[in-house]
């Protein structure tokens, strides 16, 4: 069961509607053009050489035997990247962080993960480069790794990198440790917050690494011409994010890279970073041939980025009558090899759900021995939710408050100053719990042993940097919209609506094309629930362009000024004279022969960020002999401002339901003692499967974003967010015992009861 | 020796400076990607079936057999095309063009030039298409064919078309014949203008079908997606005529066609029609794969467009000092199979070079059973500038008068008005003649038996029609352009320079790229030398729309208002506080931070022609026992408004000699009395080599186009115009007798002797 909750009063003819994808049928017929397919002539075949330990030192790198085998057109290894030769004067105040991108593509003394890449090969064909590789002799002395935490922060905890002191909020520590960075956040006065609560309750969480787990490996072609001309053909959420880090890692100009977006075949934010780009580019530039590289699956989940595993602490107090009075919360988010976890993000999500007087959050950020962490769906939202929501839902059963009325009484609104600054604009989590808390699942009997239901809250910024759009008018009065949005999740659409919306014309006479970072403005990465927004606002400035151009060239033609002119729903006409009348079709055919075509081109960074919220209630059942949970319902409900597409919003929901799903009840990295992961195959990283899995109820709510000309909020990340603490709580309402560390599988179950 | 002669008081820092072409590398190195390397996944090899014979009727055709045999996926015939199935009443006022278009395409009962597309078949393989295009069973009635204009004009000639009924100035004839249309200009009295002459001589003149030659043959990949989306790969001189075209013959709304031009061999302008396109098209349609067509080079000849063949006669009269008074012009030309010579344009520019009071030009286009002529430099021009100078050489020498003075004294400039009607602004036909005759050339002793000098000038229009450029900002500085012009001559950088002198900024700042159909405004093809003048406008425009905007995000960030801030030279700068100043480079790097990217666009239909003329001088020896022509030495003056990139106005002036002396002492297309060409190969096609010419000198004589910001003036058709007339007047010279019809072989020229 879907259903809408409309509260928008505006009616539109394009946006809102559920339209066929222009990309459809070709990926259907398996026409569209992912990496893999790239082909050019001469084309070499790489291979990257990885650590097989988690953490070692490099004596020696012998690549000789490999560069002498026959059809090798080229080795690199770490020598090879500029920033090998360049000192940290050269460098100043970049030096560390070109350091850390640097080797993190190609590592140089040590290896910081099992499977970091040490050298990298061009063959003939794929079959040699892998000979080759075991031509390349690396001497290791292994090291104690640091794989959690809990480890990493230990006083005699074994150090990944020498020259990294903790940044004590801002101030440099003298010692080196694995602690990158401690941030906080304050607000109020937490001590006297305490003091007013009638009940205070300090929990502590652990959440593992978990995979984006999207279906196609990342993978690059490169060609870097003789006149340093770089292009690259890959799978990315963002070119012009991997125009940027290659232009750095390889110090070579940004306007002598062309990153061509292929399509994509899931992101969820692990297909930002540029792994191989470099690495094939470095390859190309040595033999003089285009290179491609492509990640195994076992690659994937052993040297692409995870979500970071988590060590939290949350103190909360509230008074009798449901009202949070203080929070102290601890967050140590475990960046992976190098510093940049989502630490700072999930400690400003942790408490935006409510308005909360008094809080202190503490954030840190410690490097272990894993791949370094990389963005995934809400980056760091869906644990701190897990630790907060989690006490709440104890709270409320000590209180025997309704979950959803502790929410409601507690709720963020408009006015409301969140801890780390920012006040909200108008936004819609309170018309979501009420929506929860009148449907029919939320009232429906849960009869039967073992079974519980859960409630949680989530949130996301929806942020939304640049975007640029360019739109050409055809003379047949259909348009050519070209952006640097990558589509992942059905945005050509609702780009294009937009689009048609504004000009007046039908969604089927938008034409939209993803182009290369030579063709449009630059444009930041599809995610973080950015692109139907900020790309959208861009398709509307852009059409507002074409309709002032129009408007001109009516004008032009009617001998008439412009102020004369009014285009209404598609239809240009003269305000005084009603003869004067033409559809944009009919304008249209007129163009060229009027002083030419029309292109209207915007950039845009807009403000206005439409905050998003959501509200899922789940029901379990746990066996008792086994642990294993079984997902017996789930409705999601969710602010989405205005439903641009409204099926597209309802899979974003349902996809990140199911990812949360996975990560509540099965996914985790699993390590050896020495760090190597021994579940790095989708056969052994279970993730949910059609057939593990209810119909996810989705309830779209539309708040308008008072930010956007049509409303929108983002709609990808947020769902994501709730499904954790969700289902741990109903797991420990079926069972009688908190669920406190994630994933909730059999064994943990099983664990809690007894 | 190249010289310059510089009239432009303007000193530029990028315009005029012979930069590097910004696909220079990928041509040399092999990298550059042409049709013939377009690679799909399923891509299947198509090949035409062609009629053997110049003129008959299809009484039969059966392909049954062929799309019977193994590896066969697609056979199509006229019966696919849309026309087939339309009526006139269905077509309306398009029926006669659509249905040429269409039989041009596939012949439907008739096949009227040898070579004629029948039927085409697309296989897994080029030798299975071939084996199949065996078992198309074809029956003919074969018809007398009409080869000539002489013979095709004649009142019992074999009729092509019996639909085609002559367009009488206008006025349409009852009775069916070859004459496609007559048009005529008339201005003053003529036959007073005879008769204030002092001396009046009257002419008559034939050119054979000689064809553009350019390297790479046509090719067309075609891929109709399911969902009716169309993508085409090929090489043309305008991807957007190509993609007018397709839809038309098609039927296919121009939005669901994208074209993308591949790197191109070679125009000359015929490269304009869509001659392979539509078939594998519906190829592609039929098999549900993506299709390539190439075609031989006997095919290139055969079934691609000449330049007209012509029956010309002039008559002139002059007064004792040396006054044209009167011109009386009969231009017959060729159309080919179907109609559409250039007789208008070879009209428009015959006496375009000079003040002549009292003028009737008479243009007939005639249907013969040869290819359909094609655009080739400076259509018309040629031809008509080959009989009318020709004729004006003779009155020198009647009169004894110097022909350098002579054409000084009658010179067209500024404020003439044409037989047509357009009124010349500033032009510099007077100043390539001063160069011309103050040139050493021209003063230079040409001792010995059979030699001769010869002088001539030339026109054409250098129109403008539209074009589109966008200019996005990078973050380094730089500034990516892309444009829809095709590349042939070097128009990356001259476009690139001018858009970098706009701006302020480095040439090498400028990235240039011709993107497809999707991905830019409308831009007509590169040809009729307007791409440099239109699109480099365009260029302009996109970069004044940065500049504007570049004004506006300083003023933002200095909280200024855009008039106190100024834009000169690539530096933004406050009026009055001398503090506030950034560089272009400095702001670009801005811009992410501050709202966003940049982008300019621009879409333009210029007015302000800049009209060109060239005079060349040639000095000639023949060999009296055989006959055959030596030039000895040539020098080229023209009229560049300002040469953006001397280097590429100088390769224009050369490459237009070169084809003209072809076309002068070589090139034509032989038939067989039954209208098989006989020389259709490169061998026997005798093209002028290296080893066959002098060094061309070059002088760029530079008269400011009052209608372009920098004096832009077109250069590419204008050198192919005088060689005819100038090769012809300076063998004349040599032989004391007239050459009245090109090529002035040896076989011609031993008759002229004779």
């Amino acid at each position: 069961m879907t259903s809408n909750i409309v509260l928008s009063e505006v009616e539109y003819n394009v946006v809102g509607k559920r339209h066929v994808r222009p990309d459809g049928v070709d990926k259907v017929t398996g026409r569209a053009q992912y990496g893999a397919d790239v082909q050019l002539a001469g084309l070499l075949q790489a291979k990257v050489l990885r650590s097989p330990h988690a953490h070692a030192r490099i004596k020696s790198l012998d690549t000789s035997a490999a560069e002498r085998h026959p059809g090798v057109y080229a080795v690199v290894t770490a020598a090879d990247l500029p920033f090998a030769s360049l000192t940290r004067e050269e460098l100043g105040g970049d030096y560390q962080r070109l350091k850390f991108a640097s080797n993190h593509v190609l590592a140089t003394d040590k290896t910081l993960f099992k499977g970091h890449p040490v050298a990298a090969v061009a063959a003939d064909s794929l079959h040699v480069a892998e000979e080759a590789l075991n031509l390349i002799k690396v001497e290791y002395e292994v090291l104690p790794p640091a794989m959690t935490v809990k480890q990493a922060m230990k006083p005699n905890a074994s150090l990944l990198h020498d020259d990294l002191f903790t940044s004590e909020l801002g101030e440099m520590s003298d010692k080196p440790s694995n602690v990158a960075s401690h941030m906080a956040f304050e607000a109020g006065d937490v001590e006297q917050g305490f003091q007013q609560a009638d009940v205070v309750l300090e929990r502590e969480y652990e959440t593992a690494s978990v995979h984006q787990g999207y279906i196609e490996p990342h993978n690059s072609t490169a060609f870097w011409n003789a006149d340093g001309q770089l292009n690259i053909w890959c799978s990315t959420q963002g070119p012009f994010v991997v125009r940027t880090n290659v232009a750095d890692i390889l110090r070579h100009p940004v306007s002598k890279v062309k990153v061509t977006p292929m399509e994509i075949g899931g992101g969820f934010g692990g297909k930002i970073t540029a792994y191989l780009e470099p690495i094939a580019a470095l390859l190309s530039r040595k033999s003089g041939r285009p290179v491609k590289l492509l990640m195994t699956r076992t690659e994937v989940f052993e040297a692409s980025g995870p979500a970071p595993g988590t060590w939290m602490k949350v103190k909360l107090g509230a008074s009798r009558d449901g009202r949070i009075t203080a929070a102290d919360i601890f967050l140590a988010f475990e960046a992976g090899a190098y510093p940049g976890s989502p630490v700072m993000q999930g400690a400003a999500c942790a408490l935006a759900c409510y308005d909360v007087p008094n809080a202190r959050i503490n954030g840190y950020d410690v490097v272990v021995n894993k791949p370094k962490t990389a963005a995934y769906r809400a980056p760091g939202s869906p644990q701190a939710a897990f630790a907060v929501e989690s006490v709440i839902d104890e709270i409320c059963e000590q209180l025997n408050v309704d979950p959803l009325e502790f929410r409601l009484r507690n709720a963020s609104r408009e006015g409301v100053r969140r801890v780390e600054g920012p006040v909200f604009r108008r936004i819609g989590l309170v018309e979501c719990l009420e929506a929860a808390r009148n449907h029919d699942h939320y009232s429906a009997p849960l009869e039967g042993p073992y079974r519980g239901r859960g409630v949680a809250a989530g949130f996301w910024f929806n942020r939304g940097f640049q975007s640029a759009v360019n739109i050409s008018v055809n003379p047949d009065g259909t348009v050519n919209l070209i952006e640097g949005s990558v589509d992942i999740g059905g945005s050509r659409a609702s780009i294009a609506q937009q689009a048609a919306e504004t000009l007046g014309i039908a969604y089927e006479d938008v034409k939209p094309t993803v182009v290369d970072t030579d063709s449009i403005g630059y444009t930041m990465v599809t995610g973080g629930s950015r692109t139907t927004f900020a790309t959208g606002w861009a398709a509307i400035e852009a059409a507002e362009d074409v309709k002032t151009q129009m408007v001109e060239r009516a004008a032009q033609i009617w001998d008439a000024s412009v102020d004369d002119v009014e285009y209404v729903d598609g239809v240009l006409s003269h305000k005084s004279d009603p003869e004067l009348r033409m559809t944009f079709r009919e304008l249209a055919r007129q163009l060229l022969g009027t002083g030419g075509g029309i292109t209207g081109a915007s950039n845009v960074d807009p403000a206005g960020e439409g905050n998003g919220f959501g509200v899922h209630v789940v029901d379990v059942e746990v066996d008792p002999d086994t642990g294993k949970v079984t997902i017996l319902r789930y409705t999601a409900v969710q602010d989405a401002g205005k439903a641009i597409h409204p099926s597209y919003v309802e899979g974003q929901m349902q996809g990140g339901v199911v990812q949360g799903i996975g990560w509540a009840l099965n996914e985790e990295y699993f390590f050896s003692d020495q760090g190597q992961m021994m579940n790095s195959s989708f056969l052994d990283y279970r993730m949910p499967t059609a057939l593990d899995l209810p119909m996810i109820d989705t309830v779209i709510v539309e708040v308008a974003n008072p930010g956007h000309p049509y409303g929108v909020r983002g709609v990808g990340e947020v769902p994501i967010v709730p499904p954790l603490p969700a289902i741990a709580s109903a797991i420990s309402h079926a069972i009688g015992a908190r669920i406190n560390r994630l994933p909730a599988n059999p064994g943990a179950v099983l664990e809690a009861m007894s």
